[in-house]
């Protein structure tokens, strides 16, 4: 996938060479590389190659049918802070083995499904984003990082594997739990 | 809303003032900014307060259920860049009558739906991304715009509106299609 990332890189120089006023810079050719490096953890593409019948594609992707999700980071944002409700956002991949573990365990947790859905705004990504906030030792899957509705990433917030400070197995959601309700106590009354 | 907008500016501003080391800076101000602006032509957040029985959200959002549906931009990219198929983005708010009217037209033109699953990347959204590109007569909804593979805005692909040159109405569903036949004339064949 390094050589996809080449030639994304080789396809924008070229572009750029063209000097079509149209061509998206700087920003969009990172975000590209980015993306193609994230995704070569795992092949979130391949749902979408899959043909014959076909249900309609779900928000949740399995983290809890049941909870409103934001489709995109700035949805989540806007919502986190005109809600005043901590922004939960995870990574993960759909054929990782570490992720869908983590899932089932997080969609099965009575627990902290109901505290994400009363107090959270949620968002779950299989593409990083351009923020690099939201990786602060690096990507990887899955992760999980909060942002309060001041807009800050709780990098603070942390779980138990000092190599990966943001990932979570899943007998470590008693620690998440914990992690949720460190996030509700929002920085602002902490000021 | 412009008070919204406001109001996110002092926050940020304040925030500043404080030196959070973690506080998110310059684009993201900008990006609030403009969803605040964007979102106050109607009200998505209203669906997130919705209660009582639920369904799982979808991609689609009644675009085409059938449909292979992108979440964020990013993925969309990736997806047109390493597929080398054309990106069809939809921007349109849920309470909004005219991409309502639109939405339906769209779901039920059996050729639109055949071509949209066939030969493109497809991404249907509620809020505005940073790309400016994505606006060049403004963020004003519906609105639907073209990328190309090479990371090309297909900015020439127009409606037949002067003042909203990417808008589409009910009734101008056969330029659309025409317009998906252009944008699947990608521009490297063109050079």
């Amino acid at each position: 996938m390094v050589t996809l990332a080449k030639v994304l890189q080789d396809d924008i120089s070229k572009a750029r060479e063209r000097k079509q006023t149209m061509m998206m810079k700087g920003l969009l050719a990172v975000l590209l590389v980015l993306m193609a490096i994230s995704s070569s953890m795992g092949k979130p593409e391949k749902q979408a190659e899959k043909k014959g019948k076909r249900v309609p594609q779900t928000l949740s992707r399995g983290w809890g049918d049941e909870l409103i999700w934001a489709q995109t980071y700035e949805e989540a944002l806007f919502k986190s802070h005109s809600s005043n409700k901590p922004l939960m956002v995870i990574f993960h991949l759909e054929d990782c083995p570490h992720s869908l573990a983590l899932k089932k365990a997080f969609a099965n947790h009575k627990e902290i499904q109901k505290i994400a859905d009363e107090d959270f705004i949620l968002l779950n990504l299989l593409f990083e984003t351009t923020d690099k906030h939201l990786s602060p030792d690096g990507q990887y899957v899955p992760r999980i990082l909060f942002v309060d509705p001041s807009l800050t990433v709780r990098a603070d917030i942390t779980g138990r594997y000092g190599n990966r400070l943001y990932a979570y197995e899943p007998s470590d959601l008693h620690l998440l739990l914990s992690n949720m309700q460190k996030a509700k106590k929002l920085l602002k009354t902490e000021l």
